[in-house]
């Protein structure tokens, strides 16, 4: 038995208050380009064994006379009693392409079909891939800046918290969310998640060695709505704060892990990997351990999709060349463009501390704050993460709800002006942000590309005027820019060579300069 | 001819419109401990040669078996024509003292008298020396906690303006000056001081070999106007923002320049010595020079004033023998108790940046960024110093008048709460705040004196609640402090062990702890 589902028909199947609907129309023969198409083979039940460890089962998908090799998975049982495969394939070009499956199974082997890859609709624009070194765009180029938010533990919340963080980030400013697989055990984060990664033993233990597809269906579910939202799936594959034993798997389990992760959600085009939060607080995993995460996802994952970890203290060395980009943690972030010329690719500061008001020093800093790091972090040519910590009411029955871990909604005063920010970097001729050093104003970042556009901001910083100083000919118009009360102030004329701005003298100013 | 007058009396011989007047009574034969007596000598002019250069003279001032040796100097011509010469000494010991003066010229030689040293008069506490290691105190025990200002030039400008420099100082919070004896050639420092260092030769050229008593007379009202107002002089020797040569003399002239201060000015009690503003910014200088400069101040100086010298941005090496502390230029305050562990001596942050408006980075930040370092550098076991630059309408006639090199008055909004910090400080039952680990709250500064009292600092975080965890059964009274607004909010009842204390949620909050 064979079927072809697009991937909407998932939700339909699931029934769940969520969905991972897209507006492409479902059609059993074609799929739009950065969409997948996913096989499905019943096959009777194996008599004893483990299907997800014994049965080897993969697709090669072929256009002309290139050929993609893409592992399928075990899906679980049906009501029928057959043992559910399926493969997905995320095609990136246009036209006819074949499929054919191969596995040691006779049920599964030597299936073939042929499908239309058609064009994306309006909002698909592929996966995000490095672009010029320090930047980000989609695989069609249209631009990404980056701009993250964390919910590490909000798929292991109920379906109704769930529902309403996807409700937030309607309207939030965020197209990157930072999210932990395997649930969170930390302070503010006592509750039992409903679904698992593993099935139980008969004692009640985790079987490392049988993935419990319900909670793998969940989170497609998730990372399918946050899809539908234009936002990618930054997907946290280890964390140091566990209760169950995820964090001190073998390793033969970590690397089935992590191709069975490969294998089910490459093919969603809106996946980032990150090989953990905060890397360093698992001592027991040395360093080798690490790289070799990132060679079995590299070998897993057919798309190629973007590779970082994320640190506590000490960075991993993203220049080893697994590493797509910079995933980091640390407040100083004037050192961003110090970074960039460290590693040589996109910096991404995923954590500059969050706003809120929880004892943490990592989770207390003011809205002020965070939206000068922001600030401070894009004009130095990096890309910022939010985060919020606030205590509250949460859900009710006494339990705070901070959307750094569960989501919910937001309590805070940074996401507005982070969405005025974010609009003004993609509304310039390029948002590529690049340092710019001697353009004039003494100790303040300033970045743009030379000849065209230019952003200079005061942070903390407070002066009434400013001296430039701009090469060549090229006239530019010239706006003040209050990133606190989120005012653009156009200045009358036009400036060129050496001239001064006065300024309104209070922090948290920006100049934009752009050719006239 | 022979007098010995008191400090007191150059103020009505100079009949300036401000006085180096103490509040002792006046007497030939007595002065306080830590006030100076000053031995005077005609004699009839040389015939030709340089009484700068060519006539030594020194008295030895004894008490009971106990000399010190102390350097004369010449102070100009009298208006009866004779050569005036000048011998200052600060007693440290109460009773009987003797001196005798050594000199080839035999109009200077020979002399001997005694004088009583009596008790000081209140506010008279004597020099400022390092004191448990990182702080400081007065020669009488009495706690120095330093709060420092910068005013460069302020010596360089007119009378009016210097008197309402001083009448400012009255009222501000600071008991440091930084204060430059060569004037300022840089911007928003334009104007050519009525006095030099030197006299100019025929041909209009300073003369290195021969001061100019009447600036030095100048500047020693300026001290004892300080001193008078319980302000530590910080008298910075060498500069690099110089338009007349005296920043590139030669090597004779300098240390001949740097003898000649210590003679006249060693004897004022509230004398810091410190090598140079911005030293590094005059790489013509090796750093041997710079060990030199400290060596001959160090000889020359009977008291042992403090020395130091200021960076622009590499530090000198704090750790060398001849420096007493370390004179700071560093935005990043949070490494001040890395300063502390590396040079082992006082830290004193003179310049983390001024509160301002100009476009220049190191004078523009705003009053709750300066008053955040402030409390950072504090909580961290070291000293600020505070600055102003903001852009005003100045002395009208179109000079900007920047507290920061000319002085006048006070525009910004730190002030009022660097009184409110020094006051907290003093008030403890020991100023001398070292940082603490492990007191409890995450990633803020804590320090005190433990089982004695505590401060805990927020900057710019704003927890809600922050845990304690005390040592010891010690109970301890707590308040609530608001550094921005300036209030003291005493929580009930007394607190021990762990503990959790409810805060406004607000940045710039402090939490004191003072043993019940």
């Amino acid at each position: 038995m064979e079927s072809i589902f697009s991937p909407a028909s998932c939700a339909t199947r699931c029934n769940k208050s969520f969905s991972m609907t897209q507006s492409q129309s479902a059609s059993r023969s074609s799929t739009q380009r950065w969409d997948f198409i996913e096989l499905s083979f019943h096959a009777p039940p194996s008599a004893g064994g483990n299907p997800f460890t014994s049965q080897p089962f993969s697709a090669t998908f072929t256009h002309l006379h290139r050929g993609v090799r893409v592992d399928g998975f075990y899906d679980g049982r049906s009501s029928e009693g057959q043992d559910i495969y399926r493969v997905r394939f995320m095609p990136d070009t246009l036209g006819e392409w074949r499929y054919d499956t191969h596995s040691d199974k006779a049920a599964l082997n030597g299936h073939t079909g042929t499908f239309t890859c058609i064009a994306p609709s309006e909002g698909n624009h592929g996966p995000v891939l490095v672009r010029d070194q320090f930047h980000f765009a989609y695989a069609d180029g249209t631009p990404h800046v980056s701009v993250g938010t964390t919910c590490y533990a909000w798929i292991h919340q109920p379906d109704a918290l769930i529902a309403q963080t996807l409700e937030t980030l309607k309207t939030a400013p965020f197209n990157k969310l930072r999210m932990c697989i395997f649930p969170k055990h930390y302070t503010y984060n006592a509750n039992e998640p409903a679904l698992f990664a593993y099935e139980r033993d008969a004692s009640g233990n985790f079987d490392h060695t049988r993935f419990d597809p319900a909670f793998f269906q969940h989170l497609e579910r998730c990372v399918a709505a946050l899809r539908d939202l234009n936002i990618e799936a930054d997907l946290i594959l280890f964390h140091p704060y566990d209760r169950w034993g995820f964090a001190k798997m073998d390793r033969e389990s970590n690397h089935r892990y992590l191709r069975y992760i490969a294998a089910r959600l490459s093919a969603f085009r809106n996946v980032w990997w990150s090989m953990a939060n905060e890397f360093d607080l698992m001592p027991w995993l040395p360093m080798q351990e690490w790289d070799d995460f990132f060679r079995t996802v590299q070998e897993s994952d057919p798309v190629g999709h973007l590779r970082s970890v994320h640190n506590c203290r000490g960075f991993y060395d993203y220049a080893k060349p697994w590493v797509t980009h910079c995933s980091i943690q640390h407040s100083a972030v004037e050192q961003t463009a110090e970074w960039r010329d460290q590693f040589r690719k996109p910096v991404v500061n995923d954590e500059c501390c969050y706003e809120g008001n929880i004892p943490n020093g990592w989770g207390n800093i003011t809205a002020e704050e965070l939206v000068r790091r922001f600030w401070e972090t894009t004009l130095r040519g990096g890309y910022c993460g939010h985060g919020e910590t606030y205590l509250n009411p949460g859900d009710g029955r006494g339990h705070d709800v901070l959307w750094w871990s569960k989501g919910g909604v937001l309590h805070g005063h940074s996401a507005p002006r982070i969405t005025f920010l974010r609009q003004l970097i993609e509304d310039l001729p390029s948002p590529k942000l690049d340092p710019i050093t001697h353009l004039g104003p003494n100790a303040l970042p300033c970045s743009g590309v030379a000849g065209s556009h230019y952003l200079v901001y005061t942070g903390y910083r407070q002066p009434a005027e400013l001296p430039f100083k701009l090469v060549g000919d090229t006239h530019y118009k010239v706006d003040i820019i209050d990133t606190w009360n989120m005012t653009i102030t156009p200045v009358a004329g036009t400036f060129s060579g050496e001239f001064k701005l006065v300024l309104p003298g209070r922090p948290y100013q920006a100049v934009r300069l752009v050719k006239a």
